[in-house]
């Protein structure tokens, strides 16, 4: 098997820079944990921006819409962060819904999800249900009106929230089930946990969409990394240049896949791996049991180091 | 492959009364639906009492203590049911730390699940904490105290619970994850969903339990049905004969899986399936697609129809 490369010095920067055109970010635990700023990433951002290098940014996590995302970025700093270069699962799970399913608009979408989902639903001219209803927000009742499926809802979206309970459970397994489980289940996700700051993991929407998975018995369409047809419409969306288009995460079985299986960086290898959120420095120790998929062509400690390497 | 034989005529209740001894019940979806009796499965048991079968029950619901199951067994009318023929796996569980992994008496375990958990616990001298401690009916909060874990936990349960919110999520998985995942991981049971009443399907305890798995990336032990050591046990307390016994139960990767697993009933085969439940009619047909082992040895639309095969 092919190994990663560190880049750890002037020359494999200049190498990356002169190799790739285009940068995708994973943003929980490369850009930023939680709501603090990984140390040196602006200016890395900043200075690829000022190179001419094209960005975006794609995220598991549904639970921000991409308005919000937007706003987080320059709270944080960044000034050239917009919204057509961002997108978050919520996002492309919205666009699944229209593109891929067509499900006509004006439909209602049963959600399990926070809000983002909700708010890129409706941009796409969905009527969300569920979601965040302060109905949900109660003990479970079984003669809860909301236990009866709704004719009008086209297909049913998961993903992470942290309003997880026991009604919201119930009541889509409703749907999941509903015609004998003929309504397109859609998750935003796989990811089994993320990385909080302070060093804690806490449990991502994979798991939501996996426990839903399970309890209803039924697979799901993954419209989150490494789902290759979201690449497609990235690149797509974009103008990218596959073989000039790097992915940069910190997860091996989502953001690392998603850059190799797609194809990125053609002979060059396209998948860069930092170890500032989930992946740690130990566990490369394990990198040789994995498939050849989930191997970066590349690692850094951290994509906040690169303006470090460069001649100012 | 064999097939089940419907036992619907006198001589076919006859011959099963013949070749077993000893009946174990599953209760949701055999006995009861939710707090519904299934019409005729009163006077059966009564029945069987009467002629001096013995009988055991074993439900993978971990939310109810067994002196619980004791009351509503009473509430519901049955006069000769105590506490020594009944195996929630709440029970099951608290044996399995106390007794497969031998965890000290005065050790704390991490409970995700009900009072039926925390509970047995307490009877077999364990100190439960988690479970139903309103301190973690809150939001989620990232500076929460029970965010770190207590040095003095031996092992972590998960099993059903309606109280299932992302602040108990969080907790459980810190203690999953302690000290390179070696805290031992009881899980209650596998089920992914129930049967309720009014023929509402809803979320089981097997899914909290995967949901657990999956965010941990980690394995559990599952000391619920089909586990050959719950039956070893049940069999070794009862001090019933494996070719006398039969497993009566709704759920055929559960209770048809034990019994035949088991080898109950040596040449006649040792599970039956009752169609009072989760598994109805129509998924008859899929029987063979099914491995071996979920095929039951018979078949009955409900346990309360043995008694109208019997003369007066």
């Amino acid at each position: 098997m092919s190994k990663p490369t560190k880049l750890d010095t002037k020359q494999h920067i200049h190498q990356l820079l002169d190799n790739y055109d285009n940068f995708l970010f994973d943003c929980d635990g490369v850009i930023w944990l939680d709501e603090v700023l990984i140390p040196g990433v602006l200016d890395t951002i900043n200075f690829l921006q000022a190179q001419g290098k094209r960005v975006a940014f794609i995220s598991n996590n549904s639970s921000k819409s991409r308005q919000e995302y937007v706003e987080k970025f320059d709270k944080l700093g960044f000034k050239n962060i917009t919204i057509d270069i961002i997108y978050p699962t919520c996002y492309a799970a919205a666009l699944t819904v229209k593109e891929e399913l067509q499900i006509p608009a004006g439909s209602k979408v049963w959600v399990l999800g926070d809000h983002g989902i909700e708010e890129e639903l409706r941009q796409q001219g969905y009527i969300p249900v569920g979601g965040s209803d302060p109905a949900l927000d109660t003990e479970f009742d079984l003669d809860h009106q909301l236990l009866q499926v709704d004719p009008h809802v086209k297909a049913v979206v998961v993903g992470s929230t942290k309003k997880f309970n026991y009604m919201r459970i119930a009541t889509t397994l409703q749907y999941l089930l509903h015609q004998n489980k003929s309504l397109p289940f859609i998750g935003t996700n796989i990811d089994r946990s993320y990385p909080g700051h302070g060093g804690l993991v806490l449990p991502a929407g994979g798991s939501v969409v996996n426990y839903m998975e399970y309890t209803a018995n039924r697979e799901f369409i993954n419209v989150g990394k490494p789902s290759p047809l979201l690449l497609d419409t990235v690149l797509k969306h974009q103008g990218f240049e596959r073989d000039r288009t790097v992915m940069v995460g910190d997860t091996l079985y989502t953001d690392i896949k998603f850059g190799n299986d797609g194809k990125l960086g053609g002979g060059n290898g396209g998948s860069l791996l930092v170890l500032s959120g989930g992946t740690k420095h130990h566990d490369l120790e394990e990198l040789h049991t994995l498939d050849q998929s989930m191997v970066p062509s590349f690692i850094m400690d951290s994509i906040g180091e690169l303006v470090h390497f460069i001649d100012n």
